[in-house]
């Protein structure tokens, strides 16, 4: 695929923004690609998923709603039987000889956010806005999908030796999807990892040879429930789902601090009650917990399922906590940030080579840099700087194109540098 | 109208609920019905209500929609005109001589509550049932209704020498109908005031003369606003609008006792927040308070503000509070009381009189009560039983239509022993 | 003993007040009058306790300090021994011939408040001030005690037939002394009990025949503890009492109000923690629930321990609630009113006699009064008005000692009503 | 000095612990020794503090009772006179010719905790536990101020070109002595500013070039003022400062995490209210906020103060709030740091020498290290080695006392290093 292929194709990805275990066109896009390409091995959806590891799968007809969608968009069908039940993600692999196994994870997935309709927001004036209204690729990942299937391109065309293995991951938005696919032993052989992020604030131009300081996350619903009765007449017979929930919301921000390092907590959503007049019945929240460390989060989390628990008993209630996601912390290792560092020194149109930086956020490709780490490989996860006049998760986020032609000879140039030659 | 008319009407009623301020085809029907009595007075809308205190009037898309419906459903045109703007209710005046001002207040409006399928339940099974998916009368105002046109016709029948009012009041489920109407000057001359309600868990056949322990009411809504933030990466730049409410929330229920009476408080709606990993910008809460007394209503009220804004202060955020409903609390007074107890003896089908009951909930027929022992009337809240099968508020909730015709004759009654008799 | 006997004696019981299970020297000083009169039986210490019942009994250290007071304050050593372990109180019998049992109850112990040194403050004027530093008789129970034996007395010189019981009931003030007495058996054959107390905010020359409206109390202290630990190096570590405390407090505030009636919760005293830098281990509240009827107090008080558990498990801490006081609601039987409001209008200096009043507070008189009820027998609780410079519990209350005359003769007259009349 | 004779001094400052301004003993007896020396100046109590920095001054009942124990310890009548209203420590100048002027500061206070009185705690058993029961040096500042005193002689026994400078520092464990230390102007022209401490978990031969992480604090405490009332009969008229504090507790624990750092806060000391029945009138919280630095520690104290106002308005409070202690973070310079190390190594002793470590906790040299380098200079906090048999702030805590030679040793030595050596 040429470069204008590419940016074709991510337009056409960002016109059918996916949110997590819905990315039903992307991924028969991306398979459709990869069809026509000389591949050892092509796994989809569940072959490169572990079931037991999902969380936050939609209901049925919320995926069927969305099969619908990318149907009616051009998928392929035979293509989208193999995805039914929200199994989306693929994986690419090329068997090029002896060497090492090297491989680099893109995400796949969308955002719930509307798009800008301003005439200053070059999708909106460029005529590739999104077409799935109230979603939006605001994080770059129809970018990140051009850039595997750049690299996977430019590595095919190489004199690379060794396996080379694209991971088209689905859901990191929420979190979901980077545990499946770290347990579903498809990255037990590999050496190497990249995963690659355009932006992050970095300008076009910038790389960030090896991003550190993921906070480890948890993010979880609690719906807490009671029984309701009217406040007027009989306030006594009220298990009282809201007072149940303030306590827990002033509780959790109230768990201690740790003096190992940094932690986080946070109550994002709330939503319950049916009126006025009545005790509330169920009364619902969307928490996350973080640590610097994966242990910080843990004792974060276990200090929030107290808080739950005794929060519902306080009031007389049951709560019931749902596990949405979960990352680990992870580190970049020097030694593999040390060949991204020298990749993207000898790539044109780099001008500026950050060594590290810390991202302060999450990403599950934590989990998958941690099975490659504990399997005794090496990981790192590049950030190509890109110019984006919104910034992440906003309405008017963009990326500056050309950073995908510099993404992917950046990955490129570093796997060529790990690969063993041909001949 | 015959009873059998009556009955009709109800049903018709039935099938079209509506909500405060939108019970457009309500008020055309009964506008049209009055038109065909030998009226002296007949008032409209704002012609019964006054502008400053009304609340809770939806906008305007909302009122649109409501009196598309009614059109649709055959009210009549120039009638829906003079509606327009959310002006609903009706006010009929018969002066027959020399005599006392007695007026009867009924109201006229439903709940957003769905009507049960069920084919045990009476307007299911009879064909009935509510047209107005998600709304339905399921607390017999449908019944008072048709109680105020028969008892202006019994009178209109009589030999009754005074004035009659009949109040058709909108809004009373929001308790946002009563106030407008009280202030609008309609009530100064009334020298006794009726309210009558159906069920309240007295059977058929029974009858309470005069209803209490009405609670003052006071609704309103607080919505937090703070400022949002990436919970992970920068938790220090929220105005946390969570933990606002939380702390409101925890505080309000706090709100100490009264050692002068009963007190209530309730937040019973919540809602908020975007995404998990986002500090939330804005949380509503719906709430309310109440007293045995309109003071200790309003203890809670002031009470209540101030924990809503130290709330608010404590965590950066701002709080804007909205009124909703709004009502007094009100006695019946013994001499009515007892002049209704001397009527229900007498009347067919009744086999039991109550003196007294108390209420425990809020009514807005307070503020019209008010209005008249404040101007040296007198007023009694009259209860009419009527078997019903599911609780009111309920979806299976229905009257016993036979009770239609037991509160025409008890409240006749009772004007017309007032009433000094012409010849 | 004339009355210018029982002021002198109400004087020296003054200047010694003593507090509950600590009425050392006024136990001593009553046993020692008691035992000049012509008695059937006189009950001393734990002949009138049920040991099971008591709570809020001092250690052994308290004890013996009081012991050592009241000694060199001259009680008789043979009296004290029987007082021993804190068992005070005292129970004089008079049999009289056939006749009803009728019973007067009167409270004898003190307050911890410092008395008024104002020249204003007639104790302190008049030489009979506190000589227990920080204690003080600041509710007029030294005024009870004087009228119980000046009631003993009338009757004894009377032609009453009957038998007279007159209960001396130690700590009233902390609630802890009514249960033991009603537990007790010497209360099974009452017919009638009187229980009497001054003030009240009612004048002098006022009697209240019968008070009603005793809110049941439920007094207790939570003692939460946890671990400390450094606040700045391990906070983690900490299981902080600091944080169970406050989120108890917060929603024992919050406890639903009752439909039912009236309801009271109260923290008022908090104490804890050790240092700024160190998590606090262990917080100490002392809390208090009331209800309008025992039903609601103990409604309250189940409500209450819920939240104390869970406050405690919410931060790892555990809570230890140890019962303080206890009452149960009670009210006076009309006929006994009855019977003292005809006395009261029949005796000199008497001037308003009032049927009822509402207490709006606690007393554990009830214990007795429902004993006597649950019998079969009847009780009243007398109001005999004084005027009194302070209010109750403040440092300058002060009793109309003229009232200690006019409670004797309004309930001896009410105890010859009830009495059969020897010959 | 002897070694000997600086042990002597130690166990002698360890039978007289004496806490914050209150150092009358410790301070006489410095005095007293310094006086015998060949000093250029000595500045006493206010002469090297600045008045308006101070905080947490007892009062003069408690600073007399102090001043009478050092009297009759056996201080010297003329130097107590110096010190009278708390003006305790002293700054010994040794000008010896040109060369930098270096410092060293060493804190002489001592703590509230109860000495073990077990014959395995060596100050029992040797007959030198502390006299002042329920104080103790518990912290090592007894062995810091014999370092003090066998650093200057040693320096005045040497061939040193330059300006000595020891600082002896008072109410270091409150951190409220440091500040008006550093703002005394006598620190303006210092170079080099070394601070000592022993142990900290690091054994006898062990030291700690320079150490970091010092938190910096506040430490304040805030009274809530309501209004009390009876919490059965009047519960709405009490402003209830029980549960201002309460929402005042929970909400500081639940001031946002910040992403530059780590925070802390915590509430460590709670005491208020009278009793069970009474709304609360007055509730005292003891509170710290920390921050990795000043900065954090600054915003710390906005929220928190936020937090306090808005919880005394919501429940109708007022609070006061008092700033007690207040140190800044700070970090030992690594040019200095360098030649701290590498005199350890020189060291006869010294078996570990480690470059950093990281404190976690606060400290109020900071102040002073801080004055030193906004005037350009460098300061280095050393950690001496000590087994200690319990830990820090423990009723077994004890030093090692041959670390007191190392420790002179090893500050000597670099001092000597950075000192011009006169002929």
């Amino acid at each position: 695929m040429t470069t204008d292929d590419l940016v074709e194709l991510r337009r056409d990805l960002h016109r059918h923004p996916e949110p997590a275990w819905r990315e039903f066109y992307t991924t028969a896009r991306i398979v459709d690609e990869l069809e026509t390409r000389d591949l050892d091995s092509l796994y989809v959806g569940r072959e490169v998923l572990d079931e037991g590891s999902r969380a936050g799968v939609p209901d049925d007809d919320e995926l069927d709603a969305w099969l619908d969608r990318a149907r009616e968009a051009g998928a392929r069908e035979d293509i989208l039987d193999r995805l039914k039940g929200g199994y989306t993600g693929a994986l690419a692999v090329a068997e090029r000889g002896d060497g090492p196994t090297v491989a680099l994870r893109v995400d796949i997935d969308a955002l719930p956010i509307t798009e800008s309709e301003s005439d200053d927001h070059a999708p909106a004036a460029g005529g590739f806005r999104s077409e799935r209204e109230g979603y939006m690729h605001a994080c770059g990942h129809d970018a990140h999908t051009a850039i595997g299937l750049g690299v996977l391109d430019r590595i095919l065309e190489s004199d690379f030796a060794g396996t080379l293995k694209v991971f088209f991951q689905p859901g990191e938005e929420r979190i979901v999807g980077g545990e499946p696919m770290a347990n579903s032993g498809r990255l037990d052989d590999v050496d190497y990892l990249f995963a690659v992020h355009v932006g992050l604030d970095h300008p076009s131009g910038e790389v960030v040879a090896g991003i550190d300081g993921f906070l480890a996350v948890s993010q979880f619903e609690a719906e807490f429930r009671g029984a309701s009765a009217h406040a007027g007449a009989r306030p006594e017979e009220g298990r009282n789902a809201m007072q149940a929930a303030a306590t827990a919301i002033e509780n959790l921000y109230g768990i201690p601090r740790h003096g190992d390092g940094a932690t986080r907590v946070n109550v994002g959503v709330v939503e319950g009650g049916t009126a006025t007049n009545i005790v509330a019945e169920r009364v619902r929240i969307e928490c996350e917990v973080r640590g610097e460390t994966t242990d910080l989060m843990e004792y974060m989390d276990e200090r929030a399922e107290r808080v739950l628990e005794s929060a519902a008993e306080m009031h007389g209630c049951e709560v019931e906590r749902t596990q949405a996601g979960r990352a680990p912390s992870a580190v970049s290792d020097p030694e593999l940030r040390d060949v991204v560092s020298r990749a993207a020194s000898e790539t044109e149109g780099v001008v500026s080579v950050l060594d590290a930086d810390h991202l302060g956020g999450s990403e599950d490709a934590t989990y998958l840099m941690r099975a490659v780490q504990e399997h005794g490989g090496e990981a790192a996860y590049v950030g190509i700087g890109t110019d984006h006049p919104g910034g992440h998760h906003t309405p008017t986020f963009d990326v500056d194109e050309a950073s995908i032609g510099v993404g992917i000879d950046v990955v490129s140039r570093a796997i060529l540098e790990l690969g063993g030659h041909g001949d």
